[in-house]
């Protein structure tokens, strides 16, 4: 029986790729230990591949701010949840796991981010991000009011904004190709790490 | 009394912009007349906006694939609808009716696109759209089947739902930032477009 | 190409309307310059366009109360927007831009009232229509404090509650005999109005 | 103690009302033996009273088409029940008993139109009606088939269509007014009658 | 013609039924006069039927707490009415009735507590009932303290939560069973009762 | 600092708790290696906990009828994602895991079942669940009908619909009650089983 399929829409084998997307792409294996397959599906359009990592970067890979890297994936989780996207809830949920050592919080955050085990301060970032994915048109003063009592700043608040509204393409694309995670990312946080083979 | 603000955020001034943006702002600005705002609004991150930049051009910009330029704002315009955005309603249905050449049909699309003077194919675009828009986890086989009636490949599937996916991302931070749409797109498109003075 | 129609129903001919309808109609296209086809579609059944208009006007031509004509038309273009109605929005939003001398203003409150360029009073004024269109079962107490203390009295939220609830009625007749909007309404209120040719 | 408000607004005495009004509402009150509340509470606005009276005859009195008069008050209530209108589901669905003589129908209808002693005809009515109430602009001409099939005509689907806009408007009006259903709609139609006093 | 289906699943007859649960059925018939249908139709399953009834006494017969036994039979109407569950709404707004001696509460419960003849600590346990019923993942702290504001205990809120949640259950099998509600609630409470026959 | 809270009600020790509760949960805890917390948190209410376990038995350890016990899982899962319900997701997700030997299933049917590696009997099985969960009163033959092409009975039927319903009890409970799940939940299935400590 062949594996299931990791998208609805042809998926390009690594070789055949521009050289950037392989470049990158090989130095996230190296990385991680696998690819993951939104870097391989998505590939089926370079152009869009290339902003979509662009933006990526620009906004988790970002230095300064008070988000720290484990909240902004709590963002990615709660809304891609409220999203119903299965690749992202698995794949992010697993990079909170990591970033947080926490191996309860993905499932908690992804379910219902009010019984979480997080802060004050984590919880109303998560309101935010959840009514910026449902009803931004909503947003209003009293909204940034709220998070400035919680010691965000309005540039916080961007990057909350941002990330949601960036997750909220992401789940959409993954939701319309029926992008498949990686059975890689079922486990990564819930027991330690497996020790990576030696590589000459 | 001042003029109403552009966003929430900081708006940088043209000359204190990267040359790249700057570039390309002037660029736009030679063509259309005057700066929409996204371009500068956004341009408070510089990061974001090359990203922002890149994925609208991958979409929008686009050669091949059987969607024209004017439904691709199709898209834009009915989906910003539903997601209650000012900025995106305004700007694309402007844009929608210099490249249709309709003065009435962006107002149709944006508030029901049932009762568009569109063609059949074109409703079955937007209702896919739309579907992408507020329930795309319950996409399905049965919807690319649907536009496949009406001569829609899966690259143009795909196409929509980018477009969609893309401007619920700018959707959701122009209502967040409070983007203001220029005055000039409100009439774009409704009246002969008037005579440019000539740039000696 | 014959026209598109203006309802699915039957529309009748001036000449064939008893006289007090084809009289108002008459007056009304001397006043606009054309006959809104409201008047002409729902003509199709007299007894119902009576009682119609004797409500419109009991409601829009009203002295007294603190509400502007062009607050009503607020009122009518925010809620036909959530009823999607394409025919309120588009003609009523015309009628907004030439009592209220805002060429911006009536695409701003059908899309999104809360990023509108109005007072606080009457955001206040659209939030209760806005609760009385979408869930007035829910009005309470609280609600007309909220008035209040915008010196709304009551008889002024009695005025909001009405406009609000005849164009619920407006629009979901619209919406089912699929009425289209003159095409004059499209532009009204964006320019300057043209001269009118001058009647011996 | 005093009784329970009729309505937040102030109700006039029959004596302080115009002619007309108080004529008409003597008519009601000698041939159902009391004054429906909508009757008293709308007259504080009369001009108002005299247009949704008009409106109420145009519709429910009206002769022709292939509505029954119970039929017309099955639409009243179900919707009246989707809107959470106590004093018409009340009121309406006492003369619903009254006409259809089933003391159970007007329950089954308010609480899940599905569920009731109906016709697959009368079905199908309600289905038209009930998306009519909720979501207007999404009829389209598969809805006039359905009730072809069924039977009705367009001039049926109208008057199915103009009953429930009618009371939509009804319905927000005496939820923003509290309006409050006279107790004696309560068991009208469940007991048989009981006799008239003789009239000298 | 037959009489309409008590239910869409088999109906055991009473002399079919293990002996605990025909005893208890012909309890409940000598004190109502009538045998509810929810026992009979339930009976298709004896295990269930044995666990639903056990759960049901657990919370409406339980003796101590805040809640009056009409209060308990409020927050089944009220939720029920949300549920559109024709027979709990019909069933137990006659037992509302006569534990409240006040024939118009049920009805005023059924379609909209906001505008029932009730105190302000009954509201208070009504909202909380609807939000368990129909946001249960939302409630939070601030409920509770809400609950205490009108003198209920934490208690009486797992009172109010379990009355709601065991009715959701029941509302979705009568739902799905398409469960017939016995002609004689329909009228119960609503008149004085007539005299019960002498048993000799 | 203290472990994080089990129920926002008093948890009663096991030595406290009445002989049957007592023995069912050595029981449990024997079998499984720990005590769930659902057995702990409701034995707060003896009564409730004896019915609760009651219907639990009645529906899940049920033989006959064509559900197997991993499809009866895959139910709760699926519906309690819907319910927001943190403990039924994870508890019950990891039974359906050592159920069906499928340590991804979990996730993907809490998601979004639409994406879950099952059949599209499965498939057809959860939707009907999921309209039992959500919208009840739209239950109708057609639904039966679809289950019937699936090889589904209508006593298939009435178990998938009750354990739904029954889920939806305690999924309101745990959500109101802040049931947390215990920690060994979460790794349970997707993982080899630990050797359990031989018991002499």
């Amino acid at each position: 029986m062949s594996p299931p399929a990791l998208s609805r829409f042809p998926v390009p084998e690594l070789k055949d790729l521009p050289d950037d997307l392989r470049a990158r792409i090989l130095e996230v294996q190296d990385k991680a230990g696998f690819v993951p397959n939104v870097f391989l599906t998505l590939a089926h359009r370079p152009a869009e591949w290339r902003a979509f990592m662009a933006y990526h970067d620009a906004l988790l890979l970002k230095e300064g701010g008070s988000l720290s890297k484990g909240e902004r994936e709590m963002i990615v989780v709660a809304t891609s949840g409220a999203n119903h996207c299965l690749y992202c809830v698995v794949a992010h949920g697993a990079i909170l796991r990591v970033y947080e050592k926490k191996p309860l919080l993905a499932d908690q955050v992804a379910i219902n981010h009010r019984k979480a085990d997080i802060t004050p301060r984590q919880r109303a970032m998560l309101d935010f991000a959840m009514k910026v994915c449902t009803a931004s048109h909503e947003v209003e003063e009293a909204d940034f009011a709220a998070l400035r009592g919680h010691g965000f700043s309005d540039e916080d608040a961007w990057d909350i904004a941002a990330i949601t509204a960036f997750f909220g393409l992401s789940n959409r694309m993954a939701n319309v190709m029926g992008m498949r995670p990686n059975d890689e990312f079922f486990l990564m946080g819930r027991v330690p790490r497996p020790p990576r083979p030696a590589t000459a």
